[in-house]
């Protein structure tokens, strides 16, 4: 027999309806033994010492139908943890088959010279995106926003201009019109854009493609939370018109090409050419305080959890 | 001097608002001399035969803020003949610089067992689309209807399947809930969709689409007419979810696959492995009628109005 531990995990309480609440999770603790048990010889039961708080997890507490393996009720939140898919759990068991591990995808396909727009841009991926385009030699802004204007939201389009080296950046929050925002910072409009928001913003955006251009679909997040219904894009005689290709991605498809990146991205970091942002919440309690937190667009930079220091 | 003849044009009395009316459009008659002005070394003086009415025709009659060249007002209205575009006239000057040439796409990147849906299925490229994708080894289920029931479409969802050997077929017409006429036809998901119409079609197929699918955008039909406010698409998340690409295209960024294209379809057409149906219309004075035929889904195969015998 194995020590015996508590093991603290958060437990999805009920579906979230449109925007999610703190009280939607509940924090459980039980017991479990520090053991990998019989029969699972491939098995390493690892401690979570750090949970990332993404973006796409309040799609899985809807009760909706999408084909994806939404949570039910009364179970764990899943997570990404660095390696791997897991729960907002503090320990768990990695099984290795069915390990499904998880990297972002760099191939924006970009060419030196064309413009690049980057939507939720100082976020974990939008930050990392940007910097990647501008090192690949392309024009490159960013947008970033909060629910109420604060000095927090002039802090991210801060950011992206002083220390992400973005060629420029706008506070989508103080923008009336989309389109005007676009037209000002590609007046001769957009040739790659990495969507993260999707909604009215991809709907400007496509009014603003160039011949040609790409969308990397990555993520809705001004869908996920506060709207009963999604919101249409009603313009997408634009993809034809421009011969725009539009492209959904999970990180999952694309995990081979994790030593790649690795081997690109470390040296960058080393050489000080890419830099990064971490906001950070102390203790498996904070989860639901985080999740929630990312949503408000409050977190700055990648958003993850300290569940232990060793 | 050449010989001075008459000659006939159809020109753009009104932008269309919502709806192509036939007086939207009038029958200019001008004396022009059947000769190549000088300096024109590299001109040749087309008499056209044929006209081909397009429903992309419609786009252009609008005075909307798309990226095209749009009609002017008390100008030709612009059609594509055998190899150019050109105009709804009896004559016209083809200077080899200007030459826009145009074709359909064939490539659908599909392999022989993936399912295949095709949107206005009995129009001009839908019946090549289908009967591409059957050579392929695709199964293949294509939609057609048009405003009243009527006898005629049930000729169109006849020939889908009787004439143009397609797997399913079926009037949208008749359809209450598109997302269950498509898990009638696809049970297990859409792998391509060859997309004719847009709109609340395209919402449905997203649905329905299964991991790693494709749409064509060839054609929004269902947006050029009748409606103030285009449809918007509110589920494009599944894009990201299933990884769907979608890219928009225009016959003419791939003329240079026109001879390619006579080399595989011409035998085919001569072994009757591909058969075609067409539309014609007799006389230039037909052409506005031709037009609105075309939106109101009452024509079956390539719609031409035929300008002169010979």
């Amino acid at each position: 027999m194995g020590e015996e531990i508590s093991n603290k995990q958060v437990i999805l309480s009920n579906y979230v309806k449109t925007s999610v609440k703190e009280s939607d999770m509940s924090l459980r603790t039980s017991k479990i033994q520090i053991k990998i048990p019989s029969g699972c010889d491939d098995a390493v039961l690892v401690k979570n010492l750090y949970l990332s708080v993404d973006p796409f997890i309040l799609s899985l507490m809807k009760n909706q139908e999408l084909d994806l393996p939404s949570f039910t009720l009364d179970s764990v939140c899943l997570v990404f943890i660095l390696l791997g898919n897991a729960g907002f759990v503090t320990f768990i068991l990695i099984v290795s088959e069915k390990q499904q591990l998880e990297m972002y995808e760099l191939e924006t396909e970009n060419q030196r010279g064309e413009t690049v727009y980057v939507s939720t841009a100082s976020g974990a991926v939008g930050q990392l995106v940007g910097q990647f385009a501008k090192i690949a030699g392309c024009y490159v802004v960013g947008s970033a926003g909060n629910k109420e204007k604060s000095a927090f939201t002039l802090m991210k389009v801060d950011l992206l201009k002083n220390k992400f080296g973005f060629d420029g950046a706008f506070n989508y929050k103080e923008e009336q019109d989309y389109n005007a925002a676009l037209k000002r910072y590609f007046p001769d409009g957009i040739d790659i854009y990495f969507d993260n928001v999707g909604g009215k913003m991809l709907e400007a955006v496509l009014n603003n493609m160039r011949l040609n251009g790409r969308v990397a679909l990555c993520g809705m997040i001004s869908q996920y939370n506060s709207l009963e219904q999604p919101e249409g894009v009603h313009n997408l005689i634009n993809a034809i018109v421009k011969r725009v290709r539009m492209e959904g991605f999970f990180t999952s498809d694309h995990y081979h090409l994790y030593p790649k990146f690795l081997e690109m991205v470390v040296p960058l970091i080393k050489e000080e050419k890419i830099t990064y942002v971490e906001d950070i919440a102390e203790g498996i309690e904070s989860a639901p305080g985080a999740l929630f937190s990312l949503y408000s667009g409050r977190n700055v930079g990648k958003l993850l959890v300290l569940v232990a220091r060793e």
